[in-house]
């Protein structure tokens, strides 16, 4: 099946997701929103996110995608459940596959997990770590600023690590063994995540267990794209979408992706 | 006249000019709004930013305002002048007060203004700036960080100082003495700032220079409120509307305006 997946985020962090995407599916057609003229989603309220990313997926259904991914932790954990069950498609967030990953990893079961304050505020993935193995303990923390440190290509200054080392404490006061990055821009800040957290704690991609997710629910639903198959694989087209004027995009894209985007072009998500 | 002065912003950041306002004009009816679902607007392009300041200030005129402030610098930067024209209520916004105040108070003629990509990049303080005085050097610089940091409360944490010496360092270098705040949220961090660039450089808060213009042109076009020329001057009537739910906003106005609110109202902006 040729049609296209689709990827959708708030804004440029999901790229984190689509990038393990091409790599695990690179016969695959992707169509990727990024809703950048109304990002972050992480300060606001439920009501707002549900509609946002309402418009978010009917825009991607519009375009005839196969499969869609919410990239976005926030939309994931507020909007997600009630939405999909109004299309036929299947969706995944990516809270249950990071939550799935943080289980298989603990060893003490004790997990961490930081995100934006809609994500930690919703509890979804305490939620789900606890359907999933209910004794494990599980600790959440909002870490709000990471998002504009990320953005702004504060990687690895030492006022990055001062607010790590501010926010992560009680982490480490906590004694976690698996620490869930639950937001897309967190991956970026892994380096000093890891130097704050040390070397005996697990960090979990949930970008990268979500792409690894799809993959298999392709395989399994038969969905994968039949002219991939050929070898050599043909590259599948990669098509991006974006609600603000494309060039800062285009620019923070080539840094998530390491990669020149094909096209991006503009839409007017508030018709959706 | 008695209808309300209209104030609006991004989101919480104008209500340091709405605190000046009530200072200033404690007998004045007020209508405050808060684009809290699409803040910040500082990164975003100038189409997306004009098209969300007409919302705002359609929004405005159907509450019956007989004067609007745009509190926000990057929309007074890149859209109220295209804006404004279309409507026969008067309209100010925060650039040219703040570059007059520089003017007046620069002694050696250099100065600087910070603020985010959208206003640094629109040149417009510069522009004002040489208008008024064309011998002046004017440095400008996006310091895009102190948005979440004053956000997040981070007002004199050590990592603010280190981001604020990495940012402010150019402006030391180009012996600026005078710079202007050109963000509502920069206020919040000024003790930081005078800090970093030290006693000889004279700070101008573009928003407490704006609602100083506000009381001169309300004042010059008799349009101050009759009934409140009484002594003891009855208190205005304030009133907030914001585009997301108001718990948020509510909490942190608190901190901004040192005052319990009134009356917090949600708005769908997109409806206009």
């Amino acid at each position: 099946m040729n049609a296209p997946i689709g990827i959708f985020d708030s804004g440029v962090g999901g790229l984190t997701v689509a990038r393990e995407v091409f790599r695990l599916l690179p016969g695959e057609n992707v169509v990727y929103f990024g809703d950048v003229a109304r990002t972050p989603y992480g300060g606001r309220s439920k009501e707002i996110i549900t509609a946002f990313t309402a418009q978010d997926i009917a825009f991607l259904m519009e375009q005839k995608v196969k499969f869609i991914i919410c990239a976005c932790n926030s939309a994931s954990a507020v909007a997600l459940d009630e939405i999909a069950p109004n299309y036929n498609v299947p969706m995944i967030g990516v809270i249950r596959p990071g939550a799935e990953a943080a289980v298989a990893k603990t060893k003490t079961g004790r997990i961490g997990v930081i995100g934006t304050n809609a994500t930690i505020n919703s509890n979804a993935y305490a939620r789900t770590v606890h359907d999933l193995k209910p004794e494990v303990k599980i600790f959440s923390l909002a870490c709000p600023l990471f998002v504009s440190l990320a953005e702004e290509g504060y990687l690895d200054k030492e006022a990055t690590f001062l607010i790590a080392r501010d926010y992560l404490q009680t982490m480490l006061d906590l004694e976690v063994d698996t620490l869930i990055l639950g937001c897309t821009h967190y991956p970026l800040l892994k380096r000093v995540i890891a130097d704050v957290m040390g070397d005996d704690v697990t960090l979990i991609d949930s970008g990268e267990e979500a792409a690894r997710t799809a993959y298999r629910a392709l395989a399994d639903a038969n969905l994968l794209n039949s002219q991939a198959s050929q070898m050599p694989t043909p590259r599948g087209e990669h098509k991006y979408y974006v609600s603000d004027v494309p060039e800062k995009f285009t620019q923070v894209a080539t840094r998530f992706l390491g990669e020149v985007l094909d096209k991006v072009t503009r839409v007017d998500i508030t018709r959706y």
